[in-house]
């Protein structure tokens, strides 16, 4: 691609703001072109912040301009397969935020069009392109830790999501551990084979109610045969909690968490420091940023996308064996999923 | 008790020379007064080098001596259960290595005889003796961390033992996870309901080749809700890797692992510091001195043991249980096993 | 001010690129309006890349164009005093990069000139607003230390710049240790009274022909009593050191480097984690930005600059009585300097 | 030496007491046989406590038996050098708490009839046998951080003596400093050549008001070119900080301080640990174990001993010089004391 891409953004919220500002601010090799959402309002001052030069009427608009090269897909979760799939038939190349979809015959659907169509789709697991994780990713695909043997992932949110949030969310495994869930393919690098969840509700008897859990144990056979576990919490008052091990026959590699500082107070009761980074904003802001220049250079140097479709689909997948197993008290091979 | 109790040793192994050393130099509280070992050169040693002035024939011996008040069991595993039952019967307190037996109808058998006798039985789970785990119980016992929510233990061996040994160990849950069950119980202070196996083998083939496993995640879901996990492997080359975390409703509780010293080199190529301690003999120094310790006042202060012969066939249970659990890959609840 | 406040900046080098950047990209409040450089092609790239309209021919058109509220200096040191001068004359704010001179004559003509035209002025000590510094300095600010008692600066560059640098950086007190004056400035709230020096060469021989050190303990006796050192070495193999600890009658806090990740990897050799950061521009990218955008809220807002000209002079001064101590090997108190 | 070295100790207070534990618990390859005190009581319990069959009337008694290889000189600084000098007159082995003496005339009149006597002598610097400490001296013996360039050493304890020791203490820095001095030796391997202090009293007035100081840094330059600190304060209220830092050509290396043990809570206010080891017999207790162990194997197995008389003036000049340079404000040469 010889001129710089222009890109349109379907959805003005917290994420696509995010994109927006990455987009105008630190990415100097793309355009924003549009923007559309179904609160013009929001769309509109999303544009006025980042010098985006239109506010299209909806999404539509956006993938009959001709000037749009590519679209990033922010809006919310049930509109995101019929997006990817419009965007696909208008020549779009596509990044599109996690999950795809709760349904694989609708994420199915989305994949078909966009392998017809032949653009190239990238789904927003951002924390693959964070420097912790992507180290890891590094000492295990270099053989720095020996073959690997097992992984742990712990993901904790500072707090839950309102409770009329959890209710359309897709449950805890399609909303929350499906990072963790890519989080486990990209750092091992081997397909997961079967899945056995412990879970239960502790943190709020209201997500209980709403159907859903908000504390879980997943452990993960991979067909490598590497074992491995999630662990997962909706608050964990300290903050943001993301770490990862990976034990190989070398050793292992571990990362901490971010703090907004490197200071050790030591005072007569203790020696601390402040908290983690709270705001998974603040946490992974680069990710977010690099993400974006990823997608941007496969289209500009005609690439494949880091994460594509294939990527989008198989945490679904995992996910739904999760609660499968869950709802059964057995392990369940995704095999039996699809 | 008004004397200083009289304790005899019976089995001079490695762990039997610990005990004997603990007791002669660090244990003023207590005195050695006999020794016994089917290798008889092995107790003359221990007995010269710990001023233990007699070396007596046998364990029976032992537990004739009217100078003797309790007894250390440090022999093969296969002998404890009896020996247990003798010296019950003798009238001895009993400190007993672990695990009282792998036959949880030997050790029925065995406690019923403490009961019947009235005497003192303490299980050699050392670790609860550590001040990394003491301080962790602490924190969920004094509410520090809220009610707990998961508790993840990490417990590698630097290396694996001699197949030879790997035969007659009673496989890896009876032989190394069998502390970790234990330290599961204390930590969370609520019994285990039902594990979850995923394990196999990828340290050394000659192991899965006698029938065991080398690495391992259990599941645990306590009567309390809690669930947690234990991860080992019989091989961390950068040597003895003991972790534990409890996480709460009011924040966690984390231990890193015991070095030899605080030195931390910064070079032109990485920031290093020395390997963690190796060997579990240098790791568990002072809580192999504090159980006994623990033993001797529960007999002088005529108090209860701080582990009793439940915490000697809980752990056993558990270690079935997982076993059952690799097997038949599923879930198996406690109260399949006895 | 009302309307967004026009920039210009003087120097198009490598400090002078990072500013243009931070106002293009991350400082939607202030707008950049030209640029001037003796190297007009570098002007012109820098112009380019962060969408600057004009390229000025020199700093005087700068000065001279009504639409420029505020200049940058970020020419050569040697320029500094009599840019300032004149654009104070001019009527612009101003932010000066640092040392403000090596003359102290000079420096106050140009201090006096920015007083008399009631212009702002800031000078580019930007590690005062990095978070790890900030953090100390909020700690001793409000007491969460106590009294502070003593303070210590670690700051090691990862390399020597070039000898022919060197000739003409003032010596390393004036081109080095100045960013650490002004630290200890900063985190205790105190003039300092006295300094004392051993230093010497240890790194690079060639530094020592040129009549400079390489390696130096700085000894300072604040006005408050506080007693403190600072420790800079013209090579640190590891990378950019840059930490502090101030210990008080309360407690301490003391600050670690920043690293590129948070990983730690253990292998059979060691326990390690990826060098700090190794480069100035990456370890302190927020601060430059940070300071910016002080500078524009003080214009904006009309208050008074966070770093002013008597934060630009004094450090100078330190550095004068720094290298007088050396030069004498005794302790200078600053009266003697000026 | 064919037979165990036969002990006798006098003093039997704090000190006293821990190395009469130590060799009789810890140490097997020597026997302890008499005990001293001016207050017989105190002899009596010690001896009780760890099986020491005579309690000697008083220090000349025990240089009068022939049972007697090598004493301790334990008793109060005053008296140090008449003793040791009445104990090589006797001819035995000397192992002697710091410092000798608080005057050079005293120490030398003692290290010549050790000299003449030809027996062995061993200055009670026990932070040498420390593992952090030991760690850093042999990075810098084997050139793991290349050649040294500065040194800083952190020495603060958790609260000053009582105003009533001060007084007699000989000052801070021969009472406190002198194991920093002894350490800064040790770990350089070159001796020190000029010292500047700067110091005052924050902690305590009445520390000031009995002459003495409370918080000192102390500049040293070495013969070999290395330059570096110590940091003194009689009170740090977080507990015993006892840090050093070699910096040289090929890097650095760091110690930490010692943790009762390796927790770490995270709450919602913070993420802290325990306070580090607070007395100095808990953060030194090894060291002391080391070096009687050390001492012993000299005599047994007739090799110098590791800290020699050499070793016990250099640090009372270096203590001098540096009080000498706080009453004078200037640096001084270690030529100027003796």
């Amino acid at each position: 691609m010889k001129r710089k891409p222009g890109i349109g953004i379907v959805g003005a919220g917290r994420i696509g703001r995010v994109h927006a500002e990455t987009i105008a601010f630190r990415l100097p090799e793309a355009e924003l072109r549009a923007i559309a959402d179904v609160n013009r309002q929001s769309a509109a001052e999303v544009a006025a912040r980042c010098g985006i030069p239109r506010v299209a009427a909806d999404a539509g608009e956006i993938f009959a301009s001709p000037d749009i090269d590519a679209v990033l897909i922010c809006s919310s979760t049930d509109t995101h397969a019929s997006l990817v799939t419009r965007a696909a038939g208008a020549g779009k190349h596509i990044f599109c935020e996690k999950p795809v979809d709760h349904s694989l015959a609708r994420i199915d659907h989305a994949l078909d069009a966009v392998r017809k169509a032949g653009v190239k789709l990238q789904v927003g697991f951002n924390r693959r392109f964070d420097a912790n994780f992507a180290r890891v990713r590094q000492a295990v695909a270099s053989g720095e830790i020996g073959t690997p043997h097992m992984i742990h992932i712990i993901s904790r949110d500072p707090a839950p999501p309102p409770v009329s949030y959890v209710k359309v969310s897709g449950g805890i495994f399609l909303d929350m551990t499906i990072h963790d869930f890519d989080m486990a393919r990209f750092l091992i690098g081997s397909e997961v084979e079967e899945v056995y969840t412990a879970a239960g509700v502790m943190v709020d008897p209201a997500i209980g109610e709403a159907g859903d859990l908000d504390t879980a144990i997943v452990v993960l056979r991979f067909q490598n045969g590497v074992i491995g576990t999630i662990d997962n919490s909706r608050q964990a008052v300290y903050g943001y909690d993301q770490r990862v091990e990976v034990f190989g026959s070398a050793g292992s590699i571990a990362t901490a968490n971010n703090y907004p500082n490197q200071a050790v107070i030591s005072t007569a009761r203790q020696v601390r420091r402040d908290l983690p980074l709270h705001f998974f904003m603040d946490r992974y802001t680069e990710s977010f940023a690099n993400e974006l220049r990823a997608f941007v250079e496969a289209i500009v140097e005609d690439k494949p996308t880091p994460v594509n479709g294939t990527d989008g689909r198989a945490p679904v997948v995992m996910g739904l064996a999760a609660r499968k197993s869950h709802d059964e008290r057995r392990p369940v091979k995704l095999a039996e999923i699809g």
